[in-house]
């Protein structure tokens, strides 16, 4: 039975990652109907507005839904948002027990959904694959919990540490699978953040394989290339965030939005950038660099998750470009921990994963 | 057949192993005797000035030795050195096969001693593990084709390349188990290398679990800090390369041995201080640092591996120190490239080891 559970759940984990990438602002949902230890549907959460997993997953199994087994890695939901609370319709359809992943931490459900689910004499399991189901929707926890967008760092190293030359040169570290990972990785989230001298002096265009992720770029003095890439080419997916109070946007086009921020003691805060990014519904960021831009997400202790892309070169140089710039730490003891570190080969580089609390 | 050759060798091989760290400026050399498909003897070389794993089998064997056959990872060697020729052992003792890992690259055999086995009509199967065979031997084999030691890189970093914060503080970044594989690693190698900064600030032992290797010190000054432990405690095992022409040794223990280079460019030419430790006997060098002598070591292309030690943190920071300094490359496509990259998981940390030619 046990065993069952989880083969069932993993399915429904399986499909909830369909998902990925395009149900932001919402969490990855997927689900299956079983009945006599089969599967007699499935469903996932697509797109933001559309039917969540276990409504698609129901809709499809019509009546057989009745006495059957419901399987969804995040407890359904129990409010009125762009659709009906799945709840209900979950009850409506006869389910005789619901396996859930994990309670959804949003404090508008918080288990709420499983007490009247069992309250309606359906039998409810939870916690059934937690880890795995946590995972996947590990941006969507974080948003609840702390209501600020989901933060993974990147950078893309010699062995050494630099990420270019004294003279800056940079062109290219890693190889071009690496870099196609990384642009794979753009397509998980919602926004790509740079700072302005990397806007100046590689006039990026941070698109994903997929997807054109909002384009989020720190400029304390606003001075920035009118004519790099994304200016010209996405400036309606462009924000920027500044210390300068010109009021005028100067020759910047016209859809780019501008938040002027107020100076704290190192210039920018980033939380208040991140926080002005989730009122705007940017659930996550994937911040690219470079290395004072890094170097401040660290300080101000704001990365949830880091990807480090290791190309087996040595750079050398006191004077060449350093991964997490900024000020860093004082002491060897107050360096950032990661955890859950995960280490792979691409090609011949290496790629260092892990989370920071 | 084949496979029991391989079986053979790697026994053979394992033999040699032994004599890892002790051997030192000869191969390490391991030997079996088989007959009927049975090991009769075992040997290998100990200590340079002892008998030669070929011998210590031999003897062993004695009579037995008959229409045996002999593995051996490194040709027989074939002329008077503290111990008699090898070869001349084996047609003595009536072996009637040998069975070589790879061929002895120093010029005064380099295949003789298979020609003349072969002459006395033993059946010889060179090349049996060759890869293998190599690398146990590739501190002799860089001697022999460079007559230059062998040159080991280690460091011991953040994720993001930092040895020190900008304070210079710097203890502890790895875990004690990184550290104590890395003072076992000192057991390998003839020598110890580290710039004047490096003893100022750190004044460390730099010794191995078991052995005290030579330490030798960069310093283009002299200016040392005379009660450092190992001046005080190592001054017969100490040896100083400098720019200084001051002829005294100033309050420097007398042991000490002091070598004056001339300057070149960048300082001290460390391919001059690497060909004076060589005539001096010392066949493997371990470099540990700091950041600008390692800086230089890749400069100059004297490296011939690399062991990193990366611990899952990060430091950032523009000035905090960073593994490899010096001057560094000016173009990426400059880069140092580390191949036949392996990598481990040291407990929390990480290492990545690797060639670099």
């Amino acid at each position: 039975m046990k065993e069952r559970d989880i083969s069932f759940m993993q399915k429904a984990i399986r499909l909830a990652r369909k998902g990925a990438g395009s149900v932001s602002p919402n969490p990855l949902v997927g689900a299956v109907v079983v009945k006599n230890n089969k599967i007699i549907s499935e469903g996932f959460h697509r797109k933001a507005g559309l039917a969540h997993g276990e409504a698609e997953a129901l809709d499809k199994a019509g009546l057989y839904a009745q006495k059957a087994t419901l399987y969804v890695n995040l407890e359904p939901c129990c409010y009125f948002g762009r659709t009906p609370p799945c709840v209900d319709k979950i009850i409506k359809a006869g389910i005789k027990r619901v396996v859930i992943g994990t309670k959804d931490p949003n404090p508008k459900v918080d288990g709420r959904s499983i007490r009247k689910l069992r309250d309606h004499k359906i039998e409810v399991t939870n916690g059934v694959c937690r880890e795995e189901a946590k995972k996947i929707n590990e941006v969507f926890f974080k948003n609840m919990k702390e209501r600020l967008p989901f933060v993974v760092a990147k950078t893309a190293q010699t062995l050494d540490g630099k990420i270019a030359t004294s003279l800056g040169q940079s062109k290219w570290i890693t190889t071009d699978k690496s870099r196609k990972f990384s642009r794979k990785l753009r397509d998980r989230y919602d926004a790509v953040l740079i700072g302005a001298k990397t806007l100046r002096e590689d006039n990026p265009k941070l698109n994903g394989l997929k997807k054109k992720p909002y384009k989020v770029i720190i400029s304390s003095s606003l001075d920035l290339p009118k004519n790099s890439y994304i200016l010209k080419n996405f400036a309606d997916k462009t924000i920027i965030f500044t210390l300068s109070k010109l009021k005028t946007k100067g020759d910047l086009p016209g859809p780019v939005k501008i938040f002027t921020l107020k100076k704290i003691k190192k210039g920018i805060s980033l939380k208040q950038v991140l926080k002005k990014l989730y009122s705007y519904g940017i659930m996550s960021v994937f911040v690219e660099g470079g290395s004072y831009t890094l170097g401040r997400f660290f300080e101000e202790k704001m990365v949830d998750k880091v990807y480090f892309f290791i190309a087996p070169k040595i750079c050398g140089g006191k004077n060449s470009i350093t991964s997490v710039g900024a000020t860093g730490v004082k002491k060897i003891e107050k360096c950032l921990r990661i955890q859950k570190l995960k280490i792979k080969k691409i090609g011949e580089d290496i790629l260092i994963r892990g989370y920071l609390r």
